[in-house]
């Protein structure tokens, strides 16, 4: 069986939390010892299985943060945000 | 063949484009009929194709916002954005 090396170089937050206790998060991920990129997806409490996801670079992540804060603001519907 | 059922419902933003069109994108999806979700993920030029990606309930979306806007400024090496 194949082994995917990745290595979690940072922590960046916690988007939510499941009743199995793994969370949804945003973290910067070497994977295959590639250099590290953004990514989201969902992890095991013990970081040691994961779901899919998606990778984001930094240009990605930037343009996500962009687009959240305003370009799009009346085509989110925030009513409904917490 | 089994056959996914979804339906675009919003067009919020584009992350990104690849040389072949692809384009990396937050949008509103429902699948499989249930109640549209946020979801990022790369997508063909005419939208019949695509990647994996992550779906994000609203709180999960809005702790993304969050996250991107200050809580973790420190942790993110801004000098590496765009």
């Amino acid at each position: 069986m194949a082994e995917l090396k990745f290595e979690i170089v940072e922590h960046i937050g916690v988007l939510s939390e499941n009743a199995k206790g793994w969370t949804k998060e945003l973290n910067k991920v070497s994977w295959g010892e590639h250099a590290p990129k953004y990514d989201i997806r969902d992890w095991s409490p013990d970081h040691t299985r994961m779901a899919k996801g998606v990778t984001l670079t930094d240009e990605e992540l930037e343009a996500l943060k962009a687009i959240l804060n305003g370009e799009v603001e009346d085509d989110i519907d925030e009513s409904q945000m917490l």
